[in-house]
């Protein structure tokens, strides 16, 4: 028997947020060219490059990133029971103050539908999304509104910008604090990458493949290291978070950022004894997950090794990283293929830990409440 | 008995480059404070912070820097038979066109003469240093001489800049063409690490940690993720490099990169097919060592799956990461305890690859001439 198949990384942009992209004209925004062309999706700061033509920049908005439709249709064809939906970047960060609580309960909301749907029961869960321009108490208010509505709402998918300073920013404790207390899981996500320089003057030349394969996993990297550094975990030692795409490179980096931290003279006592604190070893095993969006075997290998298996939950990414020559469309997606082999042959086919990345945990950590034939 | 040690990231300011340090002010530069405090060493770019005072800034210059009769002391201390010395970031990046040639003669001459005194032969061994910004002809023209002084010169160390646009930059194809046909090896090693706006407003308060532990690594791994990108290896199937911090993230996002760019439009020819190129595995294990200095046994098992364990090679980064709780000065450094215990954690102790990666692939790689009692 096939082993269940729970998809944590797989994201959707309602109507109304797709709305709302077609009302800008900054990043992120959505451009429908004059003519024929089909509207293009410019999300990542480097998308809009003033040397790339309008109507080139980005990627096409296709249906399969609001349609609903077309994401049972997906999860069908490569046999995935139930999928956890998030909005994907970069969510409501960029909203005026006035307009983030309404728009994070009309997106919460939408997704809640959709999860309760009598289609959909079983089969579609969702993480919420945060309204973090808006004023504290609307913030942590929407939080507890979100628990209420655990049915469907299983996390809460969040930036690395925080309150525009970075998750190392203390004025985001109350955040932390009700995260805490509600239990929701934080689903840690990149969106803003590296800036530009760093990827020097051929950028171009290689379309996404730097922002997404370097910029992505290191902003992720970062922002937890410095929520550690910071002491995020010390104050709230019962926060639960999985890190988008294996942790980006946390669990490769992790021995670099403990020997670090144990040679750092700023962390010295007037003693000369460095001051206590969990250490990175420690918050690893006891507050995250990582999904296991990593494309080897050799990932999620360090995945395994750092958190445990019973942590490393299977994702997709869909709807980004479809097949790209055109006669591979209606095939199992290379993306899909890449990440179920990378679990097989870290792990023994079939074994049980295959079995609890590829699904089962998922359904421990969010109470997942599946039909009965998704585990025939 | 002991695995037979050899240090293959190891570092050394020889007389000549502290004086050039010392004549500057900016960064990298040396200074020395008024009164009786010790000699500072700025040469991170974000050391060199205006609301820290000068006498604060960077870190203690200590004579562990540029004193052999010290790196020999921490070798015997530490059972370690020979280094391969490399001098440390930023090499001669930052000189004006006309002194570098001159510059990297001097500062290779006297890695040679250190390596082949009556002391210290068979013990101490060097990758030389290139002048990049003198003009090509003369950048090549020290590539042949270092060939010539093979007996000391293993290699060359290189830091990421190259020209100046990075190492995807065209006009470096003279320096990979002389570097592949002396068949010397390339240590690849950062020093340029990550705008600090990526840390955020609070890098200061965790010292050194957020640059050493995520810029360094993320710099090498953008670096050769560029020089993969651009075809540098397609172009020079037989350059030899050797990536510092186990390839910095490589090992972890190697995985992402190649589905980046099965994915990548930008890649298509006009039929529609992904245009033919070497694979980032191939080239993994046909191009690259990596070595060791990674402070978790994750980090060795991703480097040996990735490169296989003839490749990996341990190292020490020292001077750096001394023992900073004071009554730990003598005794043997927390950091190389870090690194030998991850290849014996990742290993089987005492197995063939234990050794290899400890000491015995430096022997092959480079052709170490070891005197006989060190393999006793």
């Amino acid at each position: 028997m096939a082993s269940l198949l729970i998809d944590i990384h797989t994201h959707l942009y309602p109507p109304s947020y797709l709305s709302l992209l077609k009302a800008r004209k900054t990043v992120p925004y959505v451009h429908q060219p004059a003519g024929s062309s089909s509207p293009r999706l410019i999300i990542l700061p480097s998308d809009d490059d003033p040397s790339i033509p309008q109507h080139q920049r980005g990627r096409p908005l296709d249906p399969s990133y609001s349609s609903l439709h077309l994401k049972l249709q997906f999860m069908k064809q490569h046999n995935i029971a139930a999928s956890v939906v998030s909005l994907a970047n970069p969510w409501l960060d960029f909203l005026p103050a006035n307009e983030g609580a309404e728009a994070a309960r009309m997106v919460n909301d939408e997704m809640v539908a959709l999860g309760s749907s009598e289609k959909f029961k079983g089969k579609i869960f969702a993480f919420g999304t945060l309204p973090l321009s808006a004023p504290m108490d609307l913030i942590v208010q929407e939080i507890h509104r979100l628990q209420g509505l655990h049915k469907v709402i299983k996390g809460v998918i969040l930036g690395t910008s925080g309150l525009g300073k970075g998750l190392d920013d203390e004025a985001l404790d109350p955040i932390w604090h009700a995260l805490e207390e509600t239990g929701l899981l934080i689903f840690l996500h990149p969106h803003y990458g590296l800036p530009a320089e760093v990827f020097g003057p051929k950028l171009a030349a290689s379309g996404h493949v730097l922002p997404l394969s370097m910029g992505f996993p290191m902003e992720t990297t970062i922002a937890f290291t410095r929520m550690y550094l910071c002491g995020v975990f010390d104050r709230f030692p019962k926060l639960k978070m999985l890190l988008a795409h294996a942790g980006g490179t946390t669990p490769f980096l992790a021995g670099r950022v403990d020997s670090c931290v144990r040679h750092e003279r700023a962390f010295l006592d007037k003693s000369g004894k460095l001051k206590q604190r969990r250490s990175i070893w420690e918050v690893l095993k006891e507050n995250i997950w990582l999904d296991g969006v990593v494309y080897s075997e050799i990932g999620i290998r360090a995945a395994v090794d750092i958190v445990g298996s019973d942590r490393v939950l299977w994702g997709t990414d869909h709807p980004f990283f479809p097949p790209i020559e055109s006669e591979e469309t209606e095939q199992e997606w290379l993306s899909v293929k890449l990440n179920i082999e990378a679990v097989e042959k870290a792990q023994e086919p079939n074994s049980t830990s295959a079995k609890n990345i590829l699904g089962l945990n998922a359904v421990t950590l969010l109470d997942l409440e599946l039909p009965s034939e998704a585990y025939r």
